[in-house]
């Protein structure tokens, strides 16, 4: 049995709960988005990403979220199900939200920014009213965005899915996933994520969003990984996730262990995404019971190619894929 | 000297006030937006379309409006300079508002539909306190959009336009542009429509855009163009155009006088931006001083053009090439 | 015939609309709020006032507007009855508005000052769809307060009401009430005031409201009453009156007529009220038929009542009060 | 050594946080309040009685709240201050928020209604930035009420407060205080109320409010004080008491036992302030090291006293009435 503990006779796998949104991202790469022409559409938010990676993966997927009464809400849905996520709780707004939407501009690899559309959007609408206790309890797992909590009554949805996943011993995955734009401020943001990760089984984040969850503690920023994964293990978690950006990254259990994933060489045209196809592989792997560094490896390796693609959702790769990527990488330092 | 005095010695023709939005079009055309995969950025927004418009036909030409601090706002001010229009008086805002999106999906030519963001939009952030009554005294005329009347600050700062131009002897063009989605109802938006039409020197709208002013009138709509026209014509305005699509139009003088106009035969691509390019090239004609017909025969030849292109903005045609539309189409008809 | 043309086979005299609030006076006068310690409950609201004040002359009243659906609202609806306003077309919100509320201090007789709860309050949600045509169409004459212009929907359910007063030829007074904690700022009332001041046919007002009017127009305050009058007197407006607190008032006609009002002497308890006390009975006289003189004699009797005592709406008195004052006044002036 | 581990050298023994404002008592008792003519003004505010007192008793207290800018704002804090409790983290609103307001309404001793104003309110408008930590960390014990809750930022503030609280070992009473008016539904007061629950040393509701705290845990009510009390034992209470009104208290700890407080008999005024009563008095007991039972039957006796008064706040006793209480009630229990 591996670190955290899945019901192994549930029909879902994973879960994920949060924002569902459009992509727009810049045809034309390495400019100002003031010249750019020309968009393509694609499903993104990091938990949509990191499901459809999962799903992708091969799990058995589904979502809880909401969508628009619009083109984009049914362009979603549709592409989540021809992904073979289940869609059967996600709900469609019906008092004129709006599809969340966010226009990349990629300057150069690693002069990246987004432009976002967060007023009104549906994905936090999504209301405790809108969960199902039962389809839930078919879950192995959850994965959280701490995005979700960003907003009434998305956030009161989320600490309600943590309680129906207590309940029914879902192991959950919170992804901090702190987004300024939709915070009043980051003190607000750390306060809530701090709440969710009290309560969750595995807590995923790059080391800034770590330090916003101490932001809410009333100290001075410690910024010390070690210090965080102890602090955390002490709360629900059994396994913490620091992602370094990179620098690989750092995982630790209750056990005192620390693993160290490294990184893959990657042609950027894009630095988006990495996290999301990092979280999703690593789940996976996680899931099928692997040693936790095979599945940093794992992440890693899927970061790799969805940084040298376009699109975050739509790049996400199979296993062969991302076997075949560190197939290559292996032999390659064997030669050199 | 035409209908409409215009104080000749003014450097500037005509300034456009109220919406500057992005449209995004679909570039896969005749299918459900679910389908469509790229879409490429113009400049929109009923004002903007008719004040380039204008200023292709050559026009010295201004705008007063409001953008967002983003690459989106800033797109915009550099689209209407690279078109000669002045933006001395186009404000940024500092609020975190964005900009208005218009996602058109093009079913087939005749079914059209857009997908409106407009929740914090910065075109309706305008204020009177962004107005500048020194500017506005150097031009001969100003269009005002009826979409700009939507919400305040930007009502007021249209009630207060219409008093500078007042006072300077500014003529005045009221395009109604009545937009379902930016209002609370119907009477709301024809209570203040009636309220500008009120105070402006010509009137343009569609047959249902006049019912809108006459819901504010509290008696069962007449729709007929000629009590329309009666109506209006006893208040300030000396000119009222009523726009009939597929019909012409009808121009009415406070002689009594009506002048139809009719439509040239396009491959229509879309019907969006048809009224723009009628508008523009029609202002256009009655600031050369030419007789209203002649002005009613420019505007439909130039919305023959736009909606057999992809976009708005972007198709606005020169006067040569609104000639040359006439010239052929009329002598079509000579030959045929 | 007077200088209003009212229909005299109307039933209704005069109705009021727009605010109707509960007003909340200290019983422990000339002291700060701070000390104390009991506050009476009484109707108030400047058009409520008004009415309460013209029914009490006499007339035949009745009252749009929109009350809460609690305790307080109940209670208005009552007090009016009693005063006998026709309270037929005074909605009631379902909505969860609040009645609006105003805590006066009387720290001395020249330095009150209000404490307002104006938030989420009934009189504002009155809309255009609350008014009844037929209703209107019965009376001689409406009065609109500027303070219903505030905010969307009852600033919509004014144009909408001085529409069909036009329509119907029920005379229209227009008292300007300007309380600038319902306004984002001045300029925005001054737009709207103006807006409605065009279409009405008697425009009551101080000094510094009809100010409030001219930052509207867009050029340096005048500050002239002549001015005032013959600016106004070219719109609809067929009376201006201009009241100058302890100066008396002035009335101007479009036969360029200034009528001045005195005042007269009282034992000042708190200036509220007074301006309410003076339009009531200032209407009452002028639709009686009587000498615009005689009006402002009356009216300004009826204000020296008022200051006395505690109340604003409960104070109100009836035609002999005034006239024992007057006659009072007089005999004292002819003794002394 | 009592239940609790009070740090027995701080200089302050409670602070409490959240509501603070103004009762306004219907002087005519026993109608509706449409025939009630004249209220008196009182500090209220379930924090606020309770506070107040703890302090009458003799306790070293402070507040942590936020108050208007304004005559209202200003008079609870000197009334604060008179009533020996320091007011130093007492912030004011400087954004145009106003003092929430509760008209009582007494129409019998058992059928009493509140009206209230809680639009735009300072007590809401708290702000985690607003705290200060070493302030905190100089308390013996902190009361934070439910209703703190019910909005942003306020309820950032009580979870940034409990942390500091938990950071420097300062006791936390929580009152569930549950106001439905202020709250979008049942299940988001719940929902939050349970997150702050979880996170304090001594749980005070009545049973209904307990309840509430069910909702949120996602099964059907259960409705049974034992389980409530077992349930939230195996969180960081040590403490737990149920108010059942005229039944009395219920109080249970972890070693298994259950305390049965009984109820004094009153000329009941109205029911209002009886729990902050009971809260401030038992609060009181427990803090002076006392059993359990003592504190209950203190509280109770409190309660009997300020249910035949007119006020809440006003009327808290002292510790020396309350005993006078006590010991008139044995006395003619064993003359009986």
């Amino acid at each position: 049995m591996g670190i955290l503990n899945f019901k192994q006779d549930r029909p879902l796998d994973l879960i994920g709960l949060g924002r569902l949104c459009i992509d727009l991202n810049a045809n034309e790469i390495h400019r100002p988005m003031e010249e750019t022409l020309t968009f393509t559409k694609y499903v993104g938010g990091s938990p949509a990403n990191i499901t459809v990676a999962a799903a992708r993966l091969g799990l058995s997927a589904g979502f809880i979220g909401k969508v628009s009464d619009d083109a984009f809400g049914r362009y979603i849905v549709q592409y989540l199900l021809q992904a073979g996520i289940d869609t059967g709780c996600v709900a469609v707004d019906r008092e004129g939200a709006v599809t969340g939407l966010a226009f990349t501009e990629i300057k150069s690899p690693t002069d990246c920014s987004i432009l976002m559309y967060r007023d009104n959007v549906a994905d936090l609408k999504l209301s405790p009213a809108d969960l199902d206790e039962g389809y839930m309890s078919k879950a192995k797992a959850l994965l959280i965005s701490g995005t979700a909590l960003a907003k009434s009554p998305s956030r009161e949805a989320v600490f309600m899915a943590l309680e129906y996943a207590s309940k029914h011993d879902v192991v959950t995955f919170f992804d901090i996933d702190y987004r300024p734009y939709t915070w009043t401020s980051a003190l607000e943001a750390g306060i809530y994520a701090k709440l969710a990760a009290e309560k969750c089984d595995c807590i995923i984040g790059g080391r800034e969003e770590f330090d916003l969850l101490e932001l809410a503690m009333g100290h001075p920023l410690k910024q010390d990984d070690d210090w965080t994964a102890g602090h955390w293990l002490k709360h629900k978690a059994q396994l913490i996730v620091v992602k370094r950006g990179g620098d690989g990254s750092k995982a630790y259990d209750r056990s005192g262990n620390i693993f160290r994933g490294s990184t893959f060489p990657a042609e950027v045209v894009k630095t988006f995404g990495a996290g999301d196809a990092f979280a999703g592989a690593f789940i996976y792997g996680i899931m099928q019971g692997w040693e936790i560094e095979k599945a940093q490896t794992f992440g890693a390796a899927s970061a790799s190619i969805v940084v040298s693609s376009h699109s975050c959702s739509d790049a996400m790769p199979t296993a062969d894929q991302i076997q075949e990527k560190i197939d290559r990488w292996t032999s390659n330092q064997l030669i050199g």
